[in-house]
């Protein structure tokens, strides 16, 4: 019988074991981890997570023949799964989308701040766009779109509204992407456009943006662009994130209409 | 030299290798691998994705002894990458949000659709909650939150708005979460709960809902309160879902406060 792999419980009668102390040979992890799966099925446990650091490589094929599959991985591990119980399993899902930004600025003049992009879809075709790009991991919303104007034109900005948003399916593998049509107030002018990735950047008066031929093509873009004419014209109220805790420690936002919410948000 | 492996170009520069029609041993795969990587190299190719099917769990430590990586794995497959140029790599990000919705029904009687769960944090606690889910990969936001209503409940519903939505992060090993509040307006009204995970299922007065204990712990909670309150006297707006066509092909939602939008939509 093999030594039996250290794992901790969690929360919902699992088992967590994390494989990154030491090296294994296959046979040796393959012995220890049917003796761990045989004690811990006496225990009554169900699901069982299954952490291989990218130094451990070498142990995937093992598990999977002991009937793991994955579940997910990130750059430095994989995680697989078991689940011992005989009820259909209740292993939560991976993450399933995507987020990312588009920013709407004007200036005083009624002109939006673009970009050409030098690479992509719209590499050398001479399309001006907002500016747009990833939330990243960990990044709360309105961030991201602060950040991807000053990386891209060097302007500051202070967020104001997610004025609409819109999801699709099957964006990035099967993945899913959420698209947040952002309002920012400019704090500062004078555009320093990225060399890496933008090709121009300026202010362009709105109407000329809009008649581009490429913001006429899809339904979606003229969609996104009649509210933020609604909102220049101070006809239109999208979400504002307010700061909140969720739970006894986290910091977290939530987005709202604010203008319409209890007077309990006015204050923050 | 091994034999080529193939590959089909992707339209950022880079290569895209399914190794799912044959079976291969380690020590044939390292050869072919690295020739192909030779030839991607003088070819200019970038990025090299390397999709390898449960059943080629046997490769997944020779591709890691060539330099790759792991971008992301779902049940059946793993993907790795390898950054093949000089510059730093632009492999896009792996997803890193999961979504989850609560539901807001109320009847004519100012009650509110509530539930206790059998599981999880709150399971035997006796707190009544709104009922929550997860939203499936590939589905709409307001599709799971009319989905869950329905499983949990037996209640139909047609959905009117996300009323707020909160963004955590952390929330499930690195991954972040998106949690939308929506309101439902309900088509029937006699419940039938369900068996493997709801304890109980009623209507209930909002004010004795809002009331607990529970809903007084969390800052958080006490604004999603807030908001269905003003939303029940008819003095809040949110979101609505409008469909839309993104690319020439592809049906998706945007959601956009609809009573404040241009009359573009409201013939939708």
């Amino acid at each position: 019988m093999g030594k039996l792999l250290r794992g901790r419980n969690d929360e919902y009668g699992g088992v967590i074991v994390h494989m990154d102390d030491e090296a294994m040979d296959p046979a040796t992890f393959i012995s220890s981890l049917a003796s761990s799966l045989a004690v811990w099925k006496l225990q009554g446990k169900k699901g069982v997570w299954l952490r291989l650091p990218i130094q451990r490589a070498n142990l995937v094929e093992a598990a999977v023949q002991q009937g793991f599959w994955y579940h997910h991985a990130e750059p430095h591990y994989l995680m697989l799964v078991y689940w011992l119980h005989k009820s259909a399993h209740t292993l939560p899902e991976n993450a399933t989308h995507r987020l990312g930004i588009g920013a709407f600025l004007i200036n005083q003049n009624r002109e939006v701040l673009v970009v050409q992009e030098k690479g992509g879809q719209y590499g050398g075709t001479g399309v001006w766009k907002l500016p747009t790009g990833a939330v990243d991991e960990g990044e709360d919303i309105y961030a991201a779109a602060v950040r991807e104007v000053k990386e891209e034109t060097g302007i500051d900005s202070e967020f104001i509204e997610i004025l609409a948003f819109r999801q699709i399916h099957k964006s990035f593998f099967q993945k899913s992407d959420l698209f947040f049509l952002c309002m920012l107030r400019p704090l500062s002018f004078d555009i320093q456009k990225q060399e890496q990735e933008i090709e121009a950047a300026k202010w362009m008066p709105f109407e000329e943006y809009a008649a581009q031929p490429y913001a006429q093509k899809y339904e979606f873009l003229m969609y996104l662009h009649d509210i933020c004419i609604a909102k220049i014209d101070g006809n239109y109220t999208g979400f504002s994130p307010i700061p909140t805790t969720s739970y006894s420690v986290q910091k977290s936002y939530l987005y709202l209409n604010s203008t319409e919410a209890p007077k309990r948000y006015s204050k923050l």
